[in-house]
């Protein structure tokens, strides 16, 4: 993989081993936060302790968007504008290379640091809890009951500006020292992909409701709904 | 989803909210930690900025280890015997329910606070690097080649105890308010799974020699080889 610069990252976010693996195009950020649907968010609280929880999470232009419970711990240290990092990872692969030393994997990610920024302004609130939602599948805030005032109040959003991003792509086959490719050990990837099985109706769901498209048929990315 | 608690765990892991989710029964601990391929690792700099990095880990008894390059700065920090966060995500769902706002992901967590502690015995580092590769695929350790000292050198391993560790499940259909049951909404959950592929060879590879057991019909947890 070829090592792309532009615009240029800040020191904090750029690699400092396997700078061939990394690349500061947004392109390839956005493709790979698009793609995710989990990420891990990483906090500090009062002691210096990190913390990294699971969120699920969109993009919008520049943002990136999180949110969670007013009431909960993480969405206040997070919306105090105290620095956070934000991860994403996509596993590819399990790379099997021929030296227990060289095994690991194929995926990408993206690591972005910066300051939370909590979202108080209400249009900018909706516009971001639509957007978690079409991440998940588009169309559906249209499709399912939108928030009531009371949820909004208790639903905390969270901004995290996408200035100091970078990705970290691994691909292809195993790296070996030169002299381990004589030997005599099976050397590969196994694929690895996230999957998506038949959806499983609610049992409460009353009689006659359609599973939506892009349900019946899940994806990542999604497809867009025609 | 019953609460479980035993033993009682630290005020920094019990769970503030959603406390119906959190279990602390170590048996669903490890079954987590061993399933997953990828953990994020929380640490903090400095300047009290957290950073969150995806890596290979193993358990191994009551401690999970990872490892890292000697030179990097994430193993530096680490083992500094500072504060770190070690969590593992499966995503076993996305959620979809009535109401926008009861949307969201089936899942199991775990959460790991701790010091982390650099191995320095040679043994217990070559053992942390066994378990690492074994929860790749089981047997791996032996059919490969084994670490070289310079490898060894290179290498860094960090220990991270069980002692602060809590899981979070979330199963189940969608939870919605008693009044949106009635709406002409779709809900349930599309599983998730991690799903592998056939081998792909690496294009150096010799010609005879076969894909090794486990690797050919890849499963998370691994299948013991036989």
């Amino acid at each position: 993989m070829a090592e792309t610069q532009a615009p240029p990252p800040s020191d904090r976010v750029r690699l400092r081993r396997y700078r061939n693996r990394g690349s500061y195009e947004r392109e390839q950020i956005d493709a790979i936060l698009d793609e995710a649907l989990v990420a891990h968010l990483g906090i500090v609280d009062a002691d210096g302790q990190p913390f990294v929880l699971p969120t699920m999470h969109a993009r919008l232009g520049d943002i990136v968007y999180c949110h969670g419970s007013a009431a909960g711990r993480t969405l206040k240290v997070l919306g105090s504008g105290a620095g956070v990092c934000l991860t994403v990872t996509l596993l590819d692969g399990i790379v099997f290379a021929r030296a227990v030393a060289n095994h690991g994997g194929n995926y990408r990610s993206v690591v972005i640091l910066g300051e939370g920024r909590l979202v108080t302004d209400r249009d900018e609130k909706l516009r971001a809890l639509e957007a978690v939602v079409e991440h998940i599948t588009p169309g559906r805030w249209l499709e399912a009951r939108r928030p009531t005032e009371n949820e909004l109040r208790e639903t905390s959003v969270v901004a995290l500006g996408l200035e100091e991003a970078s990705a970290k792509i691994r691909s292809g086959p195993p790296g070996d020292d030169d002299a381990d490719y004589a030997l005599d050990v099976w050397a590969g990837v196994v694929p690895v992909h996230e999957a998506f099985g038949a959806p499983q109706g609610c049992p409460r769901l009353a009689s006659g409701i359609a599973v939506p498209p892009g349900v019946a048929d899940y994806s990542r990315p999604p497809r867009p709904r025609t």
